[in-house]
């Protein structure tokens, strides 16, 4: 397999696009990657994306963007794995460069999730679970989310207050991305009077869904060096499954895909959780944030809540995560949220990430997940030298 | 990159599976798979599906597929190109396999079609289409086809009676097919008495939507000669596509899409068309089969009904196609369809086809349509020596 890396990378903001469609939204991002990486065409396109067909009554999104970007002819194809996408059809682009089907592939990431409302939008975001055992009896994410975040609670005797710690970071975080969903930072007292989503889930453990397209483009890493100044190594590419249905998993309390996905991109670069200057993790909903750190190995079972309590996960903190305000802050662009991730960790390594930069980054950990857990994705990046 | 065979396949009949949803159809055809191929386990699942987001309220059916076969842990993700999905998923496959970060894959194909009716299904079936410019207007896949249908006998020439070859040889097919959704012969004169779709296509120029799974197990070209008696090689693997909206093409009687797909493929493999000894072709409309033998380099511009015409296209003919019934009568579970067309080859190639043989065949094309040739995709196959 050829070494792979990212030559470039464009975003559009997270939020609610009422004048943009999926194209439209696809292009702005696509035009913005192209640009960064100084070229015009492209072997290959994946877009990854989790609901248009449901909300936006358009699937077949390969060749839609294709068309819209005045790409006609290239290979496209659509990857969807809910949430997860993003972070699937950037390892689908990773393993078009490294098996040398393709010189260079654009991976986009588009989602207009806010044009429906009520009950039609619920129904849409809950084909991310199970329908016949979870979404069918009425289940939604954030449902299943609070029992997980309840149990929790239960088996490590930490109380609400203790996820304060991952919204105030993201926040502070997304107050400084001009590409963020909120800008605004959490007022002291703000987490702990927040309305009730879910109970116990309330508006500050759970991240917005939003409208965005993001996109990277990949080459060989031998082709990289020639193209652009700073380029990002794909040192580690792995995605894994778990029970889709969270009640059939033996351990509620244990990520099992993310561990195996991370676990896999570890040893694929040869290096550990000690190694990573900054992680980018599916801060969905807080409890999540938690499970991961605990499942990517950056801390014990039971105790992924304590980095967020000791304040660790800060810009110059132990582990910076969501560093650009995660799900949380910049807002879940749901099939685009996985390459968001990619992005945002491309301008870290590159050093510039202005107001939003980890000092010193060098490796980046992007953990995505699909829904609950059942689909994780991690890639690790790195600095070239 | 690796060379890559195909070691096992497995399918479920298609039609109407009101018993059944999305996850046993997938198992029934995974488990056939698994069996053929006498192995137990994959490193990667890729599920092909194009509606199950909008017909069952499911998405994320990597993690679902996955965790209904007992898989859990597996990587697996979703494939979505219209009716193309199959074919996509198989060359996802193919590249996992070709750049070594897999030695199993399994791809599998699954949709549930029938389970919604009227309004409903006919709103899921036209998100294939542009929503913007096609659906949303109005059109439906098969009143698309029709404009196609009408503008290809007025250049052309021809009357509809000339398509009725197409029609005739695959249901001739289906008959001896116990997978099939229709196994009756047409019976002459009901051709042109057949109702009227969208004039001027009739209910034998386009084929029914049906329930169906399909499974193919990929292995390097290497391993596969330690596993089973008769690997299959995949020695073509193509895809690309054309604008979404049919009216945007700047000649609406070419495929460009097919055409380029199959070029891509012939060259990797080092062959023409005169090589083919069977095709199994996306013949969801009697207009897109003559097409496609166009696009393809099977018949010349406006020639290609004339294989039907000419009756060439049956087992002893000439270029036999859909010699199991193909889209028309084994039926098009839409997602599922291009993994059928694997399938079905691959029991061609082996000798292994029964009543529905094709004598001594060698070399055989699939080609996978994405609603109107938005997307193609096309995989030569070769019996290996």
């Amino acid at each position: 397999m050829r070494d792979v890396a990212i030559i470039g990378v464009g975003q559009t903001p997270v939020g609610e696009h009422w004048d943009m469609g999926l194209r439209q939204l696809a292009l702005g991002a696509l035009r913005a990657a192209l640009e960064d990486a100084g070229i015009e065409q492209v072997d290959a396109l994946i877009v990854a994306n989790a609901l248009g067909g449901n909300l936006s009554g358009q699937n077949h999104l390969g060749a839609l963007v294709a068309d819209y970007a005045g790409m006609t002819g290239v290979e496209a194809l659509r990857v969807e794995a809910a949430d997860a996408s993003g972070g699937l059809a950037l390892r689908q682009g990773y393993l078009m460069i490294a098996s040398g089907a393709a010189e260079t592939v654009v991976v986009l990431g588009v989602e207009k999730a806010t044009d429906r409302t009520g009950s039609e939008r619920d129904t849409a975001l809950a084909t991310v679970l199970d329908a016949d055992y979870e979404a069918g009896p009425g289940a939604t994410p954030a449902a299943i989310a609070a029992l997980l975040m309840r149990r929790y609670m239960h088996e490590h005797g930490v109380g609400l207050e203790q996820f304060e710690g991952f919204s105030v970071n993201a926040h502070a975080n997304g107050a400084t991305n001009a590409f963020a969903m909120y800008r605004n930072k959490l007022r002291p007292g703000a987490f702990a009077k927040a309305p009730v989503v879910a109970e116990p889930v309330n508006l500050f453990d759970s991240a917005p869904e939003g409208d965005g397209a993001a996109a990277v483009i990949l080459t060989s890493a031998e082709r990289a060096l020639d193209s652009v100044p700073k380029p990002v190594r794909v040192r580690g590419s792995a995605a894994a499954t778990d029970t889709l249905a969270v009640h059939n998993r033996r351990d509620l309390l244990f990520l099992q895909a993310a561990n195996l996905a991370a676990g896999r991109a570890y040893e694929q670069a040869g290096i550990g959780p000690e190694d990573i200057d900054l992680a980018e993790l599916h801060d969905s909903y807080t409890v999540l944030t938690a499970l991961q750190l605990e499942a990517a190995g950056f801390a014990a079972r039971g105790e992924g809540w304590k980095l967020a309590a000791e304040g660790a996960l800060g810009r110059d903190g132990r582990l910076p995560i969501s560093t650009f305000g995660g799900l949380k802050a910049r807002g879940n662009p749901l099939g685009a949220t996985g390459v968001y991730q990619a992005v945002e960790i491309v301008r870290q390594l590159r050093q510039d990430a202005g107001e939003n930069q980890v000092p010193d980054a060098r490796r980046a950990l992007a953990l995505n997940l699909g829904g609950l857990g059942g689909t994780a994705v991690a890639h690790l990046l790195e600095r070239g030298e």
